[in-house]
């Protein structure tokens, strides 16, 4: 079977095994606060260009929404976030069980705009009812988002903007971290995401590790007592090394940036492919998902042949869109024997 | 320096490392679903004897706790638990976060009687104000203790019936249960520990494993939807094989048992050279926790030598109980160096 | 000022103040247990035409609501409900707080339909990822809604069908069931409301009383510890006769129905008298909120000249929507003073 | 039947039904927004000597409590108490169900120490792990406590500093305030309540409303928001000035504390009768509760003459301590009739 289901169906990075072999019988202090995790959190902070960042490391991207939003909001006040936010769809409720509503906002294309977030504040302030509606603490993004598309510079910039006009911060999931950045169609650095947000993170499971995500809190205000917060919510892995020792290795040699590429090259190639072959698109492919419309039919011949992936809706009678994700590690034959396909 | 802090102080057993070697490139679906995750639990089914329990790996013990006892309490309903006991003492109050109180019993080595939770019952129910005082729901007990030390068989039967008699589970956590089973001083096996209880866990982390503790459900009345529970805390690992493989190779060849009884040698060697030495204990030595009292002076002269441990708590104006503990990779050459100095 | 800015504007019947006076100085038990209360629930259980329905008294109605369905769901379940439901907007995250998500259905007019709440079910146990998402674990609907509408009996019953087919409860929200009962437009009685659902509340707030509403479970699966619930919840009064004296006076002589039968003829006086004017209306005009469509101009007028009311959402650059509530108490003369103004 | 179960037992003072009635027809905008609820704000604000305090009314103790704390409290932060205290003990986990921990202190008498909360915080912080510890973030006492005793203004001033010094605030449940500040063994005023603490409330429920408790912000800190929160937690009444017409009546012509003072004249008036009668005491009796240690038989005696009471725990095989409260309605005949079974 060959899988596009999605970008964690592998396991990691060849450095990542080699080191978690070389430093297996090493002795440290457990929780996040060995050499490693410090090694790792230098690197990150480097790579961020933000000298005094505060950098933690939890084990996946439910558990660092949940975690992060749920130390920055007071209990009467919830995240906007688009409707299709990985936080109000896709994590069983985890920010409501933390006591917090997504306050969603329509969209397309899976962005929400700086706009629509003044939008919803002033609606929020001038309703004559305004204490009995959850008031907007948070604005959540994904970059890219869980429709595999970007925000621009300037986009990024005017939400954050946005969010500082009303002291609200700007929190960013990256959890394709790098697949967004690594994208032709992008125009961010890692230093503009860390720049243009309060709290983000950069996504491991899903672009390198075997898990694991950096929380990264630039704005002063949101760092007190976090490490309270990763122990509450189940985070705070006991061999917390096995966390800063994938990071180090993610982050020597701009090795989070290659592999990106790598699943970016994958992913264009299958698409200029499909094109070629007159596929249409379901959203403009600009990371390593994409999501082509296929006529039924082929989406039952695909299968049939042994492939394997998501479909993401119908879109009439006879077609569906369907998802293939790349990731840091997708054969290109995978990529030759799909598109031999069509 | 050596270490005598935890045992999560280390990394894992080296077919761990070589199965995620191998294993790597592989394709597999995600959150658990894959065959190594069905494997091992099937493995785990074998070993404790339940061919039907429900088996699940989640991350950490935190998390597990709150995840099982969260699925299976009503709001206004706690969890009868030592007054040491780790969802009282050392979760950062995940417990609470998930909305229940701990109904905290004393304890003076860590341990909780029947006789206890059933006064604890009896006195709940013959309050005049019953219905303003949190029910107990649950029992929760670590096997072993916090303090090292064990239930024995008709300790742990007598305490599932008393909770059979009212109805509610009994939950162990097992964060060590390795270490319990394996002492010399145990009158269990792992198929009493699945009999005499509704819901317990297989601790993976500090007993071989990178990370990971496998969660056994056998009374079916718990048993519905807990995947949920597992995504709502943050613990479903998208690259849910990790844990499989671990649990794979932790119960294959009766591994699991072999290394804990490696640190239950290790702990016994350095009890018996400590009190060849005269050195009195805090707790009784059974487990991989061993408690001595040590003169403040040769708490520092070994802290000065390079050995690192946790105190347990003053006895007097000049000793100390200390905490050193064995794990799985425990060297035996830091055994005989720690015993050197005395 | 005369204000039309809803039904809890004024007192409450002046039987109920009587009461009050009489009963002053009798010693009762508290929260709830005192004879007035257990009166209450009698006549309360003839009213509906349930003898063995458990009836229990709490203050207001965000309190009822999430009392109610926090007591019934599961952590990992959600409250299907209209868009505009009271619990979705207007209780700042009561139930969100209480870790459980509203999962909304789009409605015009405020009501959901049964075909809405089985593709709802349908769709989650069809999704591939239905574990990553909460799970309906209970209806909540508003009889009348929060747009002043209702649901014919063959609609209730439908949706109540549906809730039994798939074993979830039906809650309904009746803090203005009196006027939605008493409505022209209404084929539902008392006896129904109790009949096809599994737990509903009698409003009394804005139908009569000082505060309070009258919870009654029918369904005996929900009503286990219910009183632990108010207690946890903040809902369980210490001088509870207070609730329980308003509810023997509001269903003494059919009181109830009475009252609310005034609010409606003062309602409907009023669509009467707007509609011989030729003012359009935003909804049907069936209960005690009405919702006319006026210029810019004519509220301004109305307001100068001292009459209070809410606003309902734009229709046009030139005229809005607005709100007027009658209730229990509306002085005819309010009526006419209004009427005078078209 | 004459009952001395609590002060809660009785309706309320004759001028809170005479206002109820005089302005029972007004029409008034609701929710803590009207005429009555701000005049009686002004009331209490000039009572407390505090002009800028924010002054809001909650319906219950249990409530009042959880939104304050709640408010108050970050996830990873528990509130400091008695052991005794009423959060820990009688509120069916409402704060736990707020998703926060009682971190409780040994008590004999109800009452905490500025050492105890001083040490408290210093184990806290001392301690290794103190991350994976719950945080102290505010402390939480009784005046009078739950045992009827009362703290000294020496002791309260230093509880007051203790907590200024960390930075947390000290929150004061004064669900009986007058029969505190009414003793003769008080040397506390209403001022010093509001000066030495950062929030507090005036309890009217046990003392002369029907119901409603006033809380009181002072330490601007707190005041943001507040409202949403009385919202969130079920406590903003609609017709809310039924709370403040209550407690205008309360504080006008000093008559909450008045009432006060006739509950502690038959306090003392029981205390000294059964004192002359050589009845012993469990706490020293200086408030309006009062616990004397009876005979088992007496107590059966007792019933059986039908006086209502509760008991206080067992003394020894043959006597029990026993509770009677008096309050602000309590007959001077009730007393005698008591006293003339000694």
């Amino acid at each position: 079977m060959i899988r596009f289901d999605s970008d964690y169906i592998e396991g990691c990075i060849p450095e990542i095994l080699e080191a978690l072999a070389k430093t297996n019988s090493e002795q440290t202090v457990g929780y996040g606060e060995d050499p490693h995790c410090e090694h790792a959190r230098e690197l990150i902070r480097k790579a961020i260009g933000k000298e005094d960042a505060d950098v933690h490391f939890l084990v996946g991207g439910t558990q660092a929404n949940t975690t992060v939003i749920a130390s920055v909001l007071r209990p009467h006040q919830g995240a906007l976030c688009a409707e299709t936010g990985h936080i109000a769809c896709h994590e069983t409720g985890a920010l409501e069980a933390a006591g917090h509503k997504c306050l969603t906002l329509p969209t397309e294309d899976g962005t929400i705009t700086a706009e629509q977030v003044e939008a919803a504040i002033q609606a929020h302030y001038s309703d004559e009812s305004f204490e009995h509606i959850v008031q907007p603490g948070l604005v959540y993004i994904s970059y890219p988002t869980e429709s595999g598309t970007l925000y621009s510079r300037t986009q990024l910039k005017a939400l954050y903007e946005t969010c500082q006009k009303y002291d609200i911060p700007l929190f960013i999931d990256g959890a394709r971290l790098g697949y967004g950045l690594c994208s032709r169609y992008s125009d961010l650095t890692m230093q503009d995401i860390a720049s243009f947000s309060d709290i983000f993170y950069i996504g491991g499971t899903k672009v390198g590790a075997l898990f694991g995500e950096a929380v990264v809190i630039t704005n002063p205000k949101y760092k007190k007592d976090f490490r309270y917060h990763i122990k509450q919510r189940g985070g705070m892995l006991a061999k917390g090394r096995m966390l800063g020792i994938q990071f180090e290795e993610l982050f020597t040699d701009d090795r989070y940036m290659k592999i990106s590429r790598h699943a970016i090259a994958m992913a264009e190639k299958l698409t200029d492919g499909l094109r070629a072959k007159g596929v249409e698109f379901r959203y403009e492919a600009v990371t390593n998902q994409i999501f082509p419309v296929l006529s039924n039919a082929k989406i039952q011949e695909l299968r049939d042949a042994g492939f394997s992936f998501h479909t993401w809706g119908a879109v009439d009678e006879d077609r569906t869109a369907v998802r293939f994700v790349t990731s840091f590690m997708t054969p290109e034959e995978n990529i030759e024997a799909l598109l031999a396909r069509f």
